[in-house]
């Protein structure tokens, strides 16, 4: 096996970190390697925010559901989907002044937009991810960060078409982090369709969750009064605090997106 | 520089294949770095669709943006946002009894879930792409595949809380591909921050686009009508067809995904 796919599937993600700081100048190879990451039409819809300061660090700690370790990490990336470059690039540009001579309203970015510029930021935050395994970095997102828009707008100074997609801390490995076993994922036929998508039976469940429920839920009692795997989950994941906070949010600046100003 | 950086460093798109064919040994192993790509509460809210069948293929070739190599790909993968699955298991453990006992009404996925799984969907994109240069393919994505959305959901039997978020194209580059230069990119200035988001002005946007002036528009006239790379920009791209239509197919994904079934 090539030492490429070793690093991709050795993966797993990591919280606690050395002190030791990343080389200014590994932080800058990676950094290079995300400029180089695939963008829609060479267009880069994505901006970075290293965040440096340890005051922001530890607000954000807070403010992306009470996660100490973020403030601890040697460094952390925000990266936006970001159509407000180029917005300001068509202003700057006179594209206003373009349509009004053609009798039409400057078209303002919209979701369609969006998501594309998602797509950009994306593709390269997993591209700093994986250059940083390269360099023995171990990682982890924090999606946390698209709660509490409206505390990280003015935190961030973030403009209207700014959208805060995810937040990577990155640092050197502790031991304890390096031996820790990788937590199971749902087998290939559970996530790799052909042709077509294809729901899921009780069968196809059974066999989707048989390593968890050996592994996570062995000695370990459900949540609450909950009684089953999928009752554990909706309570302690899909209907937790933190992802109701992030629907209302994500709502917030899908509004302030489609805001005209 | 270790080999995982050359290659990031290295990478461009590739839109002309070799015909060789990819060894299912290679595809597997791919698909298996994809399962390890991070993923939010471990809960892989993605699902990969493999478009084997040619005739799915030269369709998806015609409904994303008119694109004929698409349908001369060896390979190709379809990146799905997935909270279907999990809604799915959740009914299957009686959540909706569950909550009913407690006068409650289940939960249904919204815009917040839909973001946390285009991340996943995006990151298990990325991965795959990085798995691929290792095995020396090329790779191109195809942000098209959020156009047409009444199409592709009965092309691809997409359920409700589904969401075609992006495509990739792999193969083995042919000689011309990888001899193509790679395409200029903005300097770091313009798109990594520090601490919070800096809006950029003319000086900014005169270094931000030196390179792209110099090797893009040297010798090549504006579009039609207009007189700047940001005038061409906004007719070539953020105006054209192919925008317009995503930008309402992406509305109607919203529509179905908000819709109570």
């Amino acid at each position: 096996m090539n030492p490429m796919m070793t690093t991709l599937l050795d993966r797993r993600s990591v919280r606690a970190y050395q002190e030791r700081p990343i080389p200014a100048a590994v932080r800058e190879e990676i950094l290079r390697a995300v400029l180089r990451a695939p963008t829609a039409g060479n267009m880069m819809l994505y901006s970075v925010i290293e965040i440096a300061a340890q005051p922001l660090k530890e607000r954000l700690a807070e403010t992306c559901d009470h996660q100490p370790f973020i403030a601890a990490a040697p460094w952390v990336l925000l990266f936006l989907a970001d159509y407000q470059r180029w917005f300001d690039y068509f202003e700057h540009c006179g594209v206003p002044e373009y349509c009004a001579a053609k009798g039409q309203a400057m078209r303002r970015p919209a979701e369609g937009d969006l998501f594309l510029a998602c797509c950009d930021a994306l593709i390269a935050a997993q591209t700093a991810v994986v250059a940083a395994e390269s360099h023995g970095l171990g990682s982890c997102y924090i999606g946390d960060i698209m709660e509490n828009y409206e505390i990280h707008r003015e935190l961030l100074q973030l403009p209207q078409y700014v959208f805060p997609i995810t937040m990577v801390c990155f640092g050197y490995p502790t031991e304890q982090q390096r031996a820790r076993r990788q937590p199971p994922r749902f087998p290939m036929e559970a996530v790799v369709y052909r042709d077509g998508y294809r729901r899921l039976n009780g069968d196809d469940f059974a066999a989707m969750f048989r390593e968890t429920a050996e592994r996570e839920f062995h000695n370990q009692p459900f949540i609450g009064d909950t009684a089953n795997i999928g009752q554990h989950m909706y309570v302690r994941k899909f209907n937790a605090g933190f992802m109701l906070e992030m629907n209302r949010s994500v709502r917030a600046i899908l509004r302030a997106w489609r805001e005209e100003e």
